[in-house]
């Protein structure tokens, strides 16, 4: 899978240990990104204490600095750039001054409209001082000539179009917002006296927060010393969450509607032999993202399971280039093959889906290599047609595998004996009808006008 | 002497080696600023490279930071915080979006209506990400409607009132514009094709840059590929040049009007004895700021020049705290007396100014320890009885030294045996009227309306 | 499992990317130490090139030091220490100079006479700068009086005793050793003309270096300009691998004896479920080191094989405190548990050793939080009875699980339903004779005279 | 003035601030050293607690460094590089371990026979770790079989030639030591029950200890918790300053023999107008080094005393490569002309001394360039004829200024209108026989049997 999932959110009302609980919480989450991470803490004297950095968590933050990040409440955010584009200045959250307030705002996901919003904003007279969609929301909230947090979200957020689920911070409370859609997913968690949101339950796991539920679509929350406020923005809501953080961004471990997202992906597994049978002498994953769906399929079909990729857990940033007499070095970086266990069998390697196919090639090249009689290729999605809008880093129509290469070429290009994908429809019987499947059917939840307006071109600010 | 100068500027139009010119601009005025420093280079494309960091130009930059500067022209700035905010966000030049342009700013004064601009400007719905007053200049050019660099400039800077001297950085070229009263100084410059713009000579002299002239006031320039457009704000311009840059801000080598500031400062020493004699068998200096205007003082009475304060150059940021077993610290740290000199010896101490009092008062403590007889100080400027709007950072009101000890009590406080200041009508007569001396007289060049416009407050963004 | 690993080795000699080489090798067997990687290359001119640090490969190793680290063969370490102490003096390898020649030595392993040598050697006067037990290697071999490498070295490891695999780099080539009772592995490998050393094979997979023998214990290679020669320590060698790289410490993907790690463990996981029978609902591993032997208990058992806890794989060095509202916070941090899979269900539980019980525990507990209805414990080798003195970070006699623990109280000390250990005679069955089981039966081999000289005493040297 | 100083010394026994002390008594000497820094504290469990690091002192330690480096006392260095090896390595105070003690050392001064010491000690097996000549000290104290810290010293240092003013800090107290012939200063100061050790009076000035008293050549003294023991090495001791200490190196606020360094200057300078009279309109200097010499030529000569150089005090470690639009950037980023005060006008430039002459022409090309009619260059030292071998960063014989520059070209060479050298005589006559003048006259203090063994030979130890 070369999908890359873009962020992860974490925040806390009235905790002691605040910057600690957001530490942990982005900890747990760094899956979702592991470019930079950053919290913004609102002090007992109202003024906001930010730390950021580019690295892992445990890099950006240690002791002294989360010393440092006093205050009762605060949010956090950790961030894969699906641009590339490192710069300190588009770390998040991103806190801003307007009329002696201050104002901080954590975003996951994508609009497909920022393009257009932000050219009215500087058509009178905003400044932009970074490249993100997320400057967008901020300006639009401080805008608002509403004075209570609820009024000026509610007005501000009014035609921003796509995928959020954001933290704000206020001098005097928390606010969560999800889009109306619901494309990300975004959880509230209470332990005694204090409150949390994540995107992922997995945080509060590791938190004892035991207590949670989801913000559904279009719903919102601001916690302050009064009360808690639930409500409602104005668009119709109609839920889709992006099916991806079930197929392939959420950690196992973390749950959605009761089930664990491990049950999910088994049930796509399950279903994958259905639809695609196989004879084989073992079925493998390519870890760790595959594992739960190749168990399914060796349950369902009685192969047997087995491991044969062992993948590197400390890759980080190798900045060392291939050079020329290692091949392949990328995949081979993350992925050792174990020889003994594939030579001269025939294997169904599982993966969760194929993007540009460029991966899948190297990782089949690899079993090959190793000594594989048969590798048949099983793919526990559908094929991905169409491209994403709404924050998922996919490339350009043309690219995508499926559209470049003939389906009778489908095999020779990878090199794998068969290639099977899950069908549309026993994705449909498994999930239902509440997700964004428009990678698979271009059902688009909302009708992209303009594609232009979904990207903030590349201004001119360089580092 | 402890005020404390605030920001130099260095620019650089059409050279090969722009941002190495910069570095050493920068550098050449590091006593202008030495909390951060920071440098924004326009690449061949348009797009604009920045570096910015705390600490020392040698410090902040390194040979690889300086080689990824690429550019033809660019502006830096070095900057002393006038508030003890560090804050990276602060650190200049500043740059900008905005309709898909880019613009970078970096100042050096201070705004007096900069509260009052700010929320006319929030009230309209800008946001602020930095605390300090360029911001309010960069909105405002930016919010201008009209479309050339210049036209864009008169227009925001309409209203703006106070001390600026600024460099401009667009992605055709770069501009320079000082304030009506011409406040902080600014300089421009040439060498062969390549322009530059300083705000001391000296960075000049290091560059070999030997042809150069005053920017006046109320005066800009935009150097582009096309042309040299010289250009005036629209307010009526009267100089005011800050007459504590001949006093104390400037380096000794610089030059004003043709003269170097050491020349101004030795006419400064030899009026002081006119107005301020003394029987000593030593003059001696405060190193290094006083160090011209104590050699005007010898020869001007006769008494022989000595060497006596050592001053250590190391300073930097020293941690520790002082610790009871040392007393005054802060100053020993700073200076260490060569006591066999001043044994049993009468002795004229010559400072710059006193601010507060308090640093004078361990001077002559330190001096009077070592076994000095006499110690008779001497002012090399008149006593400063009101605070400064537009940009040296000075006490309040009541905290001045000659408005807190009543003038019989100046001696026993200080622990001179004599205090002398230079007289108002000498500094007058040396300098003329087209300085601002309102630190002195109080004759402020423009109407104080509202003391709170003069300081943004400080607002509630921590670090 | 909570033993911990020591150190990875790596050297390259004759090739054009040496240093690069050593990164590669280090970064594949990055999990056999943490703390902290280093390298030394020997330049044309025969100077020697060392970069070190504290933290991964990746953190220690930028493409810059990667680049000034000049020359054709050389030799890297990654190193976990066993003391704690993060000392950057002991980071290896150690360099050091003797009558105008310089010698570089990294090794694994740890002596058993080295308190005793340190003595003998400081009784003649010799100085040390580290506090381990490398250090001792370094002076015996430079105390020879021989002229030629391949002596040196044989004379000088004479009477050393214990736990030793080592790399050594000379002016004009490169050694590697293996003591004669191979307690660690060690493996010399060749691509082209270029020939490499490493403690795994799994490094010679990253670098494509297939052509691969294993070093003798008791043998070494000495590679320079001139030829390869191999040579044969003086005493009598009996091979005694440490079984826990079998067991625990070796990736999966690593070879001995012509078998994957795997392939072993999951042999040990088949043979377990023999020996130790249960009847349950699925079989668990805990990640990711008792996945193969998990797997082998499902092959045997019928028992589907499940995932349910989940390893965060950004571990790295989680500074927080674990604070009192999260209890078991250390465990909880590394893995998280999928609840719904495991809700009232009876899981066999694989894991691939106990030492103090006190993670077991843990896990068990964290497992039966989440709703399962019996946990049987099973432990993938035998009963670990006694302290290992070559290298293996383990407690005291007294602190082991099975010596602290009356046998019937196993369960309810660990929270288990049951608790099944290999058996011994299994072990032997399955490995043969070949190895140190010493931790399981006691037979060290070699006789452990005085065990205060397993250990350098903490010197007085602080950080 | 192109010499190079080398190190500084400060140690404490028996303060509550020790870390604090030993910091503030390097900071004070940080002109004697700015290459690296170093202390080493011993904790009250006999444990040595060490920090070193590149740079500046402000920047080696930091608040918390300091903290940690808890103990009552200890020792600190910093050091200037005579080689330009800024190798980590061979930062001091050096630690080693031998027989399960430590002991730290730092040393000021070159020795002149360690080569051949540390053949002698390597033929017996030493293996060193360093490429400084401090290390040969270290092994033969240690090597010594005498139990006594003052024993071991004696013995240790019988036979050790050449220049050396050391601390040592043993578990139980600390030692200092300075060679027969005092080629390095040494102090010992008191303030209450604390004890303390400088390489210059300055450092006791900034700690408030005003009783000290100089450690006599040959002499040493071992401080422990029983007493202070005074006591004396082996060879005969004759007092040989280097007179440079006088002329250049030392603070001119620190004293030698209950006088000022600024005062031994002011003599030179007095001096050298009666031996080479010049008539001009002002006499400059060359700032810091030459300001004493030079307000004491004008002094004596009547003629007035002004400022023209300005010394930049950032120059810090300015990596921009000089570029051919600046010419003689080394010399200009340290030193800028007052132009307006030199145009015209006949100037006496008073330098301490001139080496290769290099940079004394580029000082004279400067102030020619900036208009002066006539130059005379005084030099307030005799002709630098010969090199030191006793820790003075000097070049070799032929390259000194009057041994490559036949004298009638002095003037040529350098640019001059005249240069005038202070007299050997006068030197003599002003400071008497007690002082190492062999730069000047070639009677070096002991016979130099071989140049060889004065420099340990770069190593093959590289970075």
């Amino acid at each position: 899978m070369e999908l890359k999932d873009k962020c992860g959110l974490f925040g806390v009302y009235n905790s002691p240990t605040a910057s600690k609980d957001i530490y942990l919480g982005l900890y747990a989450q760094q899956h979702r990104g592991q470019e930079s991470a950053g919290m913004v803490v609102c002090s007992e004297d109202g003024s906001f204490n930010v730390h950021k950095g580019i690295g892992l968590v445990t890099n950006v933050f240690n002791e002294s600095t989360i010393e440092k990040l006093k205050g009762g409440f605060g949010i956090g955010h950790v961030r894969y750039s699906t641009s590339g584009d490192t710069d300190i200045k588009n770390i998040q959250p991103i806190v801003v001054s307007y009329r002696n307030n201050v104002l901080g705002l954590a975003h996951n996901g994508n609009l497909i409209n920022a393009l257009r919003l932000r050219e009215e904003l500087e058509d009178k007279g905003s400044i932009f001082t970074t490249t993100s969609d997320t400057e967008v929301m901020l300006h639009k909230i401080v805008k608002s000539q509403k004075v209570k947090p609820v009024d000026k979200i509610v007005e501000g957020l009014y035609g921003v179009e796509g995928a959020f689920s954001i933290l704000l911070l206020f001098e005097m409370g928390i606010a969560a917002v999800r889009d109306p859609w619901g494309f990300r997913p975004l959880f509230f968690g209470k332990r005694d006296d204090s409150f949390y949101f994540a995107s992922e339950t997995c945080a509060f796991d590791l938190l004892g927060v035991n207590d949670y539920r989801e913000v559904e679509p279009g719903e919102g929350y601001y916690i302050s010393e009064k009360r808690i406020e639930k409500f409602r923005l104005l668009s119709f809501a109609r839920r889709c969450l992006c099916i991806f953080e079930l197929i392939y961004f959420s950690r196992p471990d973390s749950t959605y509607k009761g089930s664990s997202i491990h049950n999910y992906r088994l049930k796509l597994g399950m279903q994958l032999y259905k639809d695609q049978k196989a004879e084989a002498d073992m079925v493998i994953s390519v870890p760790d993202s595959s594992n739960s769906a190749a168990l399914g399929y060796s349950l369902a079909s009685g192969i047997p399971f087995n491991i044969v990729m062992i993948r590197s857990h400390y890759t980080g940033r190798t900045f060392i280039a291939p050079y020329q007499s290692i091949r392949d070095f990328k995949v081979k970086k993350k992925f050792n093959i174990i020889k003994d266990v594939v030579k001269d069998k025939r294997v169904v390697v599982v993966d969760d889906s194929i993007v540009r196919g460029t991966t899948a090639k190297k990782i089949v090249k690899l079993i090959r290599e190793s000594g594989a009689k048969e590798i048949h290729l099983r793919i526990a999605s559908p094929m991905i047609r169409y491209p994403c809008y709404f924050g998922i880093d996919m490339p350009d129509f043309n690219e995508l595998f499926v559209n470049k290469i003939p389906s009778d070429k489908f095999n020779g290009y990878i090199g794998a004996d068969s290639i099977g994908y899950l069908k549309l429809e026993s994705l449909q019987s498994i999930f239902g009808n509440k997700f964004c499947k428009a990678c698979f059917d271009g059902q688009y939840p909302m009708e992209i006008k303009n594609i232009e307006d979904t990207l903030i071109k590349k201004t001119k600010q360089g580092r």
